[in-house]
């Protein structure tokens, strides 16, 4: 899949976020930069701009999650958006109705925004293919391939304590294999410039042939940690602990699991990062996930901004004369 | 019932949708026309009218019906509503509370419109019956009875591209027994004038004595589409086909499903609707689903706008003089 | 539990709202003053003040109650709040997320007010206790423990009708055992000066030294309601009378039920009260629920004012200088 490709008009201009993949530096400091517009925002006494005022974004998730749900949410609102929730598994399966049906039925409802969420790889990029040129897909997670805005929330957060990114390194720890997120963050870090991202996980929970992404793969994770930048923590799939991939939960922590101890292993000023909800006592200790090095709660913070910024692109460049 | 008897006010004023039964032809040809007008919104940069600012519009579904329930969502918020989803079974048999229990705490908190699905027959004229004068209801779906908002956006759509229904043939195929979209449609056909009404279904779905409805009923699907203007294929509910009314899917579509070569016994330039979400290979095939004649994802944005409308319209006629 | 310690700020601000218990006769009253402002609201035209604009409700509801967050949701939004619902159970359970880690995340995303809800007790305060400055907390009940916003609009619905406080018979009917709207009844009505508040249930519904929270206890209905200004029936938990605390629903009616005969042991203009949703024929007879003394309704309508006025209040004295 090659979802890159289809993201940018023939103008050049950002239409979808479907991956950070073949993204520009320039396309994501742009985003960055803008989210950068956006994080005071959260502390003023009115949230709320009118950029897409009158704009109705479609909530169109075939995975359950109301923890992402509620960060696209208010993102939506906060910029004056009308915005539609949609369990869509129910909407689709229900009375036997495409999914590509369904979605021509909300487009015809002259929607602009699909946020879309499934468990199957590619379901983005495949509504992307079929839309309108008006509408705008952002990906928000599909099964193993893709979770854009969270790896651009990770390299916001990131920026916003080191001024650099050329002399980074970075190490993500845990199912590399099975996760999305890894997967968007890895390309978007070597997007930036970071010159060490570093992958630590069970030989079972590495990708074949990892190094092709440009990472540098460890089973050992005090090794894999030495003199690490920031350590991005990956959620634990508690329903892969009861397969063969993993041999036990204690044996898990141990092993791979964040701890003060491990983590002495970083650099002094090392910064702890889990797209969350975090598994306390499964991946990471939890005065770890709670201490000093943490900006876990800054992830979610600028979360809301990152999700603002990729809106208010995607939207921005579709100013029409009549108004 | 005559729910169309409750629809206006002593003045004349249209104060429920129940129906399309009993309702004059001005009175729809006034929905049509407004429509008219919010038809090209859907292509303004900012999709927003404050005709509903202030006012509170409940989505009251004692039946699950997620693309019902976001048509109305999405023309409510486009005319500046707050809107409240109430899965309304849920609401009300987990605490034994009665239908009109619920529907009077509603509406002391001075909620203004009630969107009502139900199974059952009859559910929204009962509620119209014991709701105070400010508070209006729409039919968006009773049981077998009538689906009135879904048979103005097939009005609709047959305007957009017949200047006159005077001489119009208008083909309805498929579960007309069962069908609260078919009786819908024909009540507003009758009205609008359309001379030559057909419902063309297997003698088990046909109503007994149907032609008292002012159609001609066929069962063959060849004869029924001779020369047809409009066909409008119906939904087939494929949990009938486990029972006794229908034979089998595959003879089903032989017989009944719109295939191009049925097609061609129609008029050269014939509209071929469909109330979504469609069943392929079921009711309709495919490439006539998505071909030169189909105007099903019209029907879908007019939808919308025909919506618009009949909010509008309900909320209209009671400005206040203190404001 | 003293949850009423941590409504206050430093200052003496209402910061949350909690419980009824130990807040000051003058708080009481500023709500329902405020509340008072509201209450021809609802006739309005436009039923919208931007007092909350650009704010972020969220109902973060443990233990589901369509009724009670529609109130809410309809309030936050007269106000122009952006509301976000939470099925909070299924969020933080799926996952294995904590309460507080859901709460935390939450609060990072600079949500302002947080309505929560939960069958445990206390759970309203926990979250009270570990939010940071700018977020207040409001208690839509909490187990056995507390629901002061519906006590607040009973207070109100009494005030409505009964000039004095002063010299009042109160009466609560029911499952006093159970009954976190009982307790803050009982506090609201203690501190607004009632002299004679009574509770009229079975000894088994009765908590034991009923008496220390400044009641009458009575089981015998018809000597409970002698003249009697008020009688606040509250809902039976029909799942109860599957246990050995009541003998069965047409004995507890004939005793505790109430019906035109019992009612006239009260006074001749007694108001007739109830939380709703009301059980007809098992806590209170349709007749009455629907006669003359019926406020039930009232309190429905009164219930939207006072949830503004309070969300109001705890969000209005935050205006900070950079607006």
């Amino acid at each position: 899949m090659t979802a890159g490709d289809n993201q940018y008009t023939a103008g050049g201009r950002l239409r979808h976020l479907l991956t950070t993949e073949n993204l520009s530096r320039d396309t994501l400091t742009h985003i960055l930069d803008t989210a950068e517009s956006f994080i005071d925002f959260g502390q003023r006494e009115i949230k709320k701009v009118p950029l897409l005022r009158g704009k109705t974004v479609v909530n169109l998730f075939f995975e359950d999650s109301t923890r992402t749900r509620t960060t696209f949410e208010i993102a939506a609102k906060r910029l004056s958006a009308d915005v539609i929730n949609l369990n869509a598994s129910r909407l689709s399966t229900n009375k036997g109705e495409t999914v590509l049906d369904t979605v021509r039925n909300l487009e015809a409802m002259h929607t602009d925004l699909f946020v879309v969420r499934d468990s199957q790889s590619g379901a983005a990029y495949l509504i992307s293919q079929h839309v309108p040129e008006h509408v705008s897909i952002i990906n928000a997670g599909d099964g193993r391939h893709a979770h854009p805005t969270q790896a651009m929330l990770d390299v916001f957060t990131i920026r916003q304590h080191r001024q650099d990114f050329h002399n980074l390194s970075v190490a993500i720890v845990g199912d590399i294999l099975h996760s999305r997120v890894a997967r968007s963050q890895i390309h978007a870090l070597n997007t930036m410039g970071v010159p060490d991202i570093r992958v630590i996980a069970p030989r079972t929970l590495l990708p074949t042939e990892v190094e092709r992404l440009g990472v540098h793969p460890y089973t050992d994770m005090h090794a894999g940690l030495e003199d690490a930048d920031v350590v991005i923590m990956l959620r634990l799939q508690v329903e892969r602990m009861q397969g063969s991939l993993i041999a036990g939960e204690r044996e898990y922590f141990n092993l791979y699991g964040l701890t003060r101890d491990k983590l002495q292993r970083a650099k002094p000023g090392v910064l702890v990062m889990h797209p969350g909800p975090i598994n306390r006592g499964l991946e990471i200790a939890s005065d770890v996930a709670d201490g000093d090095h943490s900006v876990i709660l800054s992830q979610v913070t600028n979360g809301i901004a990152v999700r603002m910024s990729v809106m208010a692109i995607l939207m921005g460049g579709r100013q029409k004369p009549d108004r």
